[in-house]
């Protein structure tokens, strides 16, 4: 018997929610089976890591990061941008947070029978002009089409590859680092969950879907060597990557809950549905590990560069009992402190 | 007004066949919209060549090939292999063709809730054996769910990257090149219709499914000057992919019906239903166009090899009138000649 039909026997949606459920599923079913000689390239970084982006080793070149992902997201058009958009723009800050230049991206479509021609048209041209204003070549692609009823609409599997000089490994996050963000957090998950849910469509909640290259770029150039790890939050937010931080280096995490930046009409939001913000979606924000030394010049560096809500929120620490490697507390604002345990369950199907 | 308007307003399933109606949707839709130093990188090949991977240039290095393809093949299990199989043969298959040794790939999945675990185990074990006896490394990859009845099953998008120290690029095919195919054709498209209608169940057609690496590899050591142009006829057929030639290269290339190796049992079915082997994909089996000194000499390796049904099929010619440049014709077997157009409308869906 295997660890799956013990548990499930179908898969659910929580299992692709980017949660506790996504790690297991991955973990049991893909990682597990892949023999450790096929897991990366030479020195590179691969599905061992599980960082954003993989790594192959060039010699002196330094390496290619390539990322692949599939964007699903409902509605297609929603407040602050479309399908094309969040496929384009994730398939960059993947690569971005692995510290690697992205310069090409190529695409897989699925349409749907019957699918509006004009919508696809907006959908790629989207895609295409936020690949182009950052300068990231397309060169390749694959297009298909499914009989009306089996697919809703369309599904985008993007696919990036950059150069990376001195590649960002979540591996190297140490004891002492600063936990940075880089804007307001949960932006992308309420305007989906609102957009999805037809609640709170007259608030002004929008999602923050861009590529971070104008913003990691020169941070990669400047303090190559001050971040230690930096990741894109999206599914499961901020909760989830911290705690993966966590558990990968077995660290304990601190973040400070009065520190976080999170926008009035988010929080409200969340509030209602019950939810937490720092489980909510991000596509167009940054978490950095800085060095401790260095965490406040990159922060002010970080918001001369137009992002003037970049804040440190939290540190690393060493556990004082080993039990407790790999655990995230949160400071409230009232002053208690709990666990921040990685997201489980399904918010909401198809956020990105 | 835009072309598309004009045309259609909807997609239909013929737009993703892989036939002329695909060539329409992808060149207005996708390849004008990007400005031309955005379809490659440097002197590699990209969008512009539409070949089987895009090559990014490595310096002195050679090149690396990329691809990505998504799979949606309908039924997941059919006669000689399932989806897993077909995306990793496909990707490890696009790779070769632009004569590139595949290293690693990516996966990105996305399953409808409620899919068995038991077949998706099957799937994603048989995805990973498959590169794994190739010798390819998974190296990262995304997991994701819709809510039922907003995907039928499971659609894989699989990104493969390898490295070419001498690529190959259907571009340098030229006049007196023999094409030759390394096997039986119409295998796969034949066993997925007769699976998907139920027809002709009791026959014994079987996809022929699976990576040339032993194939393609060693003809790439040994014949790295001769071999001018190699594809992989999946939608499409051998009647796609020698029309793209011939287009490509403004040349007619003239096939020969009856050196053309098809099983019985698949030229009977075809016949049935009134379609031409010809269109019907392949998803084990290479054409390449060869220099002609070389020609006897490449199919007799091909067959030591153990592709004992490797044949010249045609040949590439100057077209004589300027005007019939970019044809195919076809030689029959009764002694007749006809132009065998790229194949167009829908055969079926979800075939790959």
């Amino acid at each position: 018997m295997t660890w799956y039909t013990r548990l499930w026997r179908y898969i659910t949606l929580a299992h692709g929610a980017g949660g506790k459920e996504t790690e297991e599923i991955v973990e049991n079913l893909i990682v597990q089976r892949v023999p450790p000689n096929l897991w990366k390239v030479g020195e590179g970084s691969g599905l061992d890591s599980l960082d954003d982006a993989a790594l192959i080793p060039l010699g002196d070149e330094g390496y290619v990061a390539v990322t692949v992902d599939s964007y699903t997201v409902k509605p297609i058009f929603f407040p602050g941008g479309d399908l094309g958009r969040l496929a384009a723009s994730g398939t960059i800050n993947d690569l971005l947070m692995v510290g690697a230049k992205p310069i090409a991206a190529l695409d897989a479509v699925v349409v749907e029978e019957g699918f509006p021609l004009e919508d696809f048209n907006k959908i790629i041209s989207s895609y295409i002009d936020t690949l182009k204003s950052n300068n990231v070549a397309l060169i390749g692609g694959d297009f298909k089409t499914m009989p009306k009823g089996q697919l809703d609409g369309i599904i985008i599997a993007s696919m990036g590859i950059g150069v990376a000089k001195k590649p960002i490994r979540d591996s190297d996050i140490k004891p002492g680092d600063k936990i940075i963000v880089s804007g307001y957090v949960g932006d992308h998950g309420a305007a989906i969950m609102a957009a999805q849910q037809g609640i709170g469509a007259n608030t002004d909640i929008v999602s923050d879907v861009k590529p971070l290259t104008d913003l990691m770029i020169p941070l990669i150039e400047r303090y190559a060597d001050a971040i230690h790890g930096a990741g894109d939050p999206t599914r499961g937010g901020v909760a989830m990557l911290v705690n993966t931080w966590a558990k990968k280096t077995e660290t304990v995490i601190v973040l400070d809950e009065e520190s976080i930046p999170i926008r009035p009409q988010v929080r409200e939001y969340a509030e209602m549905l019950g939810i937490d913000p720092l489980s909510l979606a991000n596509e167009g924000m940054a978490v950095l590990a800085v060095d401790s030394d260095y965490a406040d010049e990159v922060v002010k560096y970080m918001r001369k560069l137009g992002y003037d809500k970049a804040s440190i929120i939290g540190q690393v620490y060493k556990p004082k009992d080993p039990r407790h490697a790999g655990r995230v507390l949160l400071k409230s604002v009232a002053g208690g402190i709990r666990i921040l345990e990685p997201p489980s369950g399904e918010l909401v199907p198809r956020i990105c």
